[in-house]
């Protein structure tokens, strides 16, 4: 199976590249991949998966970070005109852009590999030494870049998707794709975990082009501490005045904010692990001589572990609160993003590096990376793993134009079909 | 009345200076005053006052910062040692040492004279530049010495109600008499109004020695803006932690101290009038390496008028509450003094302009002074004004050795008898 | 002459709307008075007044919150679109708006009139409701309104200017007229008593259509207390970092900003007058997840006297400075605005009253009124006043559609001829 | 060898008790052990010791945290009352209560074995359920008490001395035996660093009675993750001020250092390592209604590594300086503790395991524990390392009757004859 799959992934190699510059050419932020999971879910259903969307992929309620409504409409409207197919996206309206797919083939275990599928906030470069601009795939959509190489993830997703349907009499047991949406942030798993998506799921694959692994021929088999995280986003109304004539007519919405920016970063660490605490974004006030009565702020906690992380939150949100009280002005306090800490298996770890030995693309196969950030694929297999599951992370080492989430980020496309084979490989053993 | 009244006064007045120099010798301060009050009651019963003292005098529920029932018990059997009658004393316990008394002299208006009773917790100096230790008079009660004149003022009390008492058949009409205890820290008045002591008062007068009138010859007839305030005992309690091991733990008492500091003097400015606002003690922790558990500050808040005042302790009682809350500590606030703002009445500053320019004794008279800072008399006459009466505080001029509260305070005795003969006359005035 | 300036106001009534209508048409914020000053100063020549402009009138180093050179150009532009005199307004570049006007009528004190040019930053509001609008002279400047009152002012400093030049031969001493710009902010009183304003000047006149006085046929012939006022914008510059891989690198000017707020408020009451502090915007970082780099704030303090109002300013530059340093942060304050106190004169008071009464259309004349806020105007008396002259400040009550500072705000056009008639009295019973 | 040291160890039992009681009866807190040092000295003087005390041992200018002049004085005093050697421990004036000893056994490496001799700020209970106090032997001297175990360390100390010193002629190489004062509060490593104590020294050991290793019969052979700490106290000093009066007068410290706390609380995570910042203690102001003018607090930082806690103690050195500059007040920063962090090294680690194991009292050998916590040894154990040596620390579990530094804290003596052997053996080991 193992040469099939190598000589498969090989031949796919142009059509990869075909749809990673398809969809580079059009990045879609977060909740609003209309097109990208139209594609997505097309191509799957052609290939025979069982396809979810919508409320079947994504539960509402638990979706993080959402647009405004107009803003979805409009992303709506231009994935139409940029080609995606009207009458299925319209079972994602709302923002519920998120992708389910299962290939059930016979009794045995159910192995999941989750594909992320959003761009960044970011505006791609528009200079000649940029090679996407070069050769004509660089950003069409102002203000939103894949800037983090989930396009190739994509692309990888439908490589992988393609190989084991054409294997689809080999295989014990049964694939499931999750296509993510709202990834950046940390937005988008919790909603698909709600809605099912890792329900009777017994290993998880998950992986990222670069990060740790900065060449082309480097391979992390598994990574480790993902910092939980949580973040909010705080609005506090208070009432203005007239500052010189009638001062304590005001709610000074201003101080309420710099009281609780002071004190959040004041909270205690962590005897058990490391934490982490930031108000990032303050904006209060209107005028010099007024008393504000408005103002906004984005803040996030990290832990080492969920419950850390969860004691950060917990502070902060006592704090927050608080520091509206203490100057009698009104909250708002939204959870904008969040996700779980993650540990990958080790007997997964050893799958992967086993598989990697086996290619003949890998040079430098490593075990182990800790990561010391967030990704919102640990939230996805910290679940799995708590079913009793397993999973790994893995970092496929590419050669990189510049660094993620840099406006010339760009990556060397040989990964593609390496990043094919290795998944599709290991979803195949599993299943054997 | 006026020759008789001025003989009068001074002939009394080596008693007046004994009067004063065994106040002197045995200062009490705020409600401990049980020997000063116990001597003062006696005196007024054999002048044939109806003396009110203990729960008639004082209401218990409103006395504010009452010393612990085992220091009021040692002051009580103190006074006792000192000459007080312990059977009129026992009247006193809890430290209701106030002292209400009437002289009813047929139909006419009620006329209240308030003098205060307490001493400074200061230790006198023992120096014989110090005319009291040279003389013989000093404070024998360490921690406590007459550093205001009270001792002066209790003087005048007796020597007044003597005077009066003598002149009960050509006056129409009733004197009052208010002793009151705990002036210091504006912790007497609300308890001694709660039970009566201005009810039914018309006109009402109040004097102090020194403060803006500091050479003997001088009087200032009418004082006002007497600043509102509002004193607070704050205790936060919180859960200890060792800081290395597990600082998550603990529950951090300093730093809702340290908050609450910061944002009670940020409270905002008042359009309508001068605030203030003292964090002015703050004492907190155990030791370097435990997270502290707990803390104690001593705060005040004041206004150009009681409402002003008012406004500043309601943002105060907020912040403090809110501190407590965004560090998750327990707090205990406790009300330990307040007064209300006052002004004198122009009608009973004319009055007392018209008697003094009739004495012999003062060479310069003024009409008005602003205080500027807190007497809690303006309690007692802002009720008695807001009840259609009217009210006045003069300032009777004396060479002083210090300035207030320096413990080598010092004043001119030569003041006491024209102070008595000022206040007789104002009052007799009031009742022909 | 009582008579003739009567007369004379009476028959400039329709150019005096017609003047306030292009004004108001055509409003200038603050340094940008382009259009405005050059009418004002053409007039003026025509009058035969000796006129300064540029830098004759406006010192450049003393003038206070200036916009973007850009800006400026662009409003100069605009200015000579909308029908300025492109070859005088040269003399402005840079901003230096202000117009001075002297008429030298011999021997004789200086009598010196200010009026105030300058728009607000506001969008007119654009119904029918709003008299402007359906007149046809509102704001064709988008962005700019005269909302307080200024194109009054101008166009009574021009109707008085006219008739003053007419009683030239009857008038001993000398007229001299200031067209400030920037009063809003209080930025541009420093830099014309800079450029000499008020030098040699023995009375100082100014006024205002509205604010104490909100009824036709109401006058207020002085105010006083006029806060003085100083301005700062703040910019903190750190170092970014991430706020999860390694925010110990990063220099965080969001929270030197917070912690200055914070402790700006908490400056100290001042025991002799009023004070206030405010922060009235904060605006820092850029991303939740970045340590952040960036924060700018406006802020004021006011002072009851210059002096208080130093007292305040010193204290929050200390604050401003030290919270840069606590935070390992650059900083850069800059006096955006600032003026000193004021009180009018008792004599030019009573002067005003006088003549006012002698008018047969001030039905309501108010000696005083506290005003409690700030007037660039006390700026130019109190200098007046320290060289031994006098000045009042009165208040030309009128029935107006919003309060000042309101998109609808409109006066009843009805007051400019008493304005100008009360004006020009007073000048010329001063030089009579 | 290994037979000789065991029965040697066996014998010196009785001893070992003794020694120990008599140090516990006579507990001396950091750099006033001049009764413990006294004794070390004298004795290890006697087995043939070369020994250093005072400036030789001990670099006055490194000192941290040293008790005022007079209380070390009066201990002095004290130590001369309960037995010391007043000729010999003259020579430790101004607490120089070091002690370092060598005995040079020809060429060879040098061992160095650190002991540290300080009791703790703690009243011992006085019940008869406490051993000590049953058997005579509980501490005699208020507010000290052995609740740490130094007083086995000390004997211990000695015992190993006396076996060491009976197998000269079998070693090779050098002892050194350090006894160090003032560990509590880390406060002694420094000033016998620099006054050499572990110049020249290839291997060191150290260890502790119970901590991690609470039961009699357990030993950890190696302690790492040793928090470095630094420890400041800090002082402010501004002017007071009448607060009512005229509280602009006033120099604020309260606000100084609640202002300092709350933002050194503040100091970024870092992202290499855990950190630690407490404020421990805040004492600050005099009077409610008085600006306060003096502050002092008591804080700490504490880092994963040197580096780490530098990070932390120059953030917090910045912020305590700044937070003085902006309440205009002076300030006094004293370092009162620090010490650097420690890892043990393998091959030490190894050898107390094999020597351990070849004892038959250890029934419960661990490799490693993470102390996470601070233990001044580890200062001295860094700089052995970095000169290329290596070292550990090994704790000797043994039952305890309470918790370390509780004032019923007591262990098992039968712990004293092992940990003598285990530590004479590893010492022998090395110089054989």
């Amino acid at each position: 199976m193992q040469a099939i799959i190598k000589q498969a992934a090989k031949k796919l190699e142009p059509q990869l590249i075909e749809w990673r510059r398809d969809f580079h050419r059009h990045p879609e932020t977060g909740w609003t991949e209309f097109r990208t999971a139209g594609k997505v879910a097309a191509r799957l259903q052609e290939l025979g998966y069982t396809v979810k969307i919508g409320p079947e992929a994504v539960t509402a309620a638990d979706m993080m970070g959402v647009p405004p409504a107009d803003q979805l409409a409009r992303h709506m409207e231009r994935a139409v005109a940029q080609g995606a197919d009207a009458a299925l996206i319209k079972g994602m309206t709302g923002g519920l852009t998120g992708v389910v797919a299962d290939l059930i083939c016979g009794e045995g275990p159910t192995v999941a590999v989750r594909f992320d599928m959003d761009a960044n906030d970011i505006d791609e470069v528009q200079d000649l030494s940029h090679l996407p601009r070069r050769e004509g795939f660089a950003s069409v959509n102002p203000g939103a870049m894949h800037a983090c190489g989930h396009d190739g993830h994509v692309a990888i997703g439908l490589g992988v998707a393609e190989i084991l349907a054409g294997l689809k009499s080999q295989l014990r047991g049964s694939v499931r794709l999750i296509f993510e949406p709202g990834e950046e942030g940390s937005r988008g798993a919790r909603a698909m975990v709600s809605a099912g998506a890792v329900t009777g799921v017994d290993y998880i694959l998950g992986g990222h082009i670069g990060f740790q692994a900065q060449k082309t021929g480097q391979l992390i088999c598994a990574t480790g501490k993902f910092l939980a995280t949580t973040k909010y986003d705080v609005t506090y109304t208070g009432r203005p005045a007239h500052a010189g004539a009638a001062p304590e007519e005001g709610r000074n919405a201003l101080l309420a904010a710099a009281t609780a920016a002071l004190n959040l970063h004041a909270i205690s660490r962590h005897g058990q692990g490391a934490t982490r605490i930031t108000v990032g974004m303050l904006v209060a006030g209107q005028g010099r001589n007024i008393i504000p009565a408005n103002a906004l702020y984005k803040m996030e906690t990290r832990g080492e572990t969920s419950e850390i992380d969860e004691y950060m939150a917990a502070e902060a949100r006592r704090i927050i609160v608080a520091a509206a009280q203490m100057y009698g002005v009104e909250y708002d306090m939204i959870q904008v993003g969040g996700t779980k800490s993650g540990e990958s298996s080790p007997d997964m770890r050893d799958r992967v590096r086993q598989i990697a030995a086996g290619m003949d693309f890998f040079e430098d196969i490593v075990d182990y990376a800790a990561f010391g950030a967030t990704e919102d694929y640990s939230h996805f297999m910290s679940v799995v793993q708590q079913n009793g599951g397993s999973g790994t992370y893995f970092m496929i080492g590419a050669d990189l134009a510049a660094g993620h989430h840099n406006n010339h980020f760009d990556f060397d496309e040989a990964v593609l079909a390496p990043g094919v084979e290795l998944t599709a490989l290991a979803v195949a053993e599993l299943l054997r």
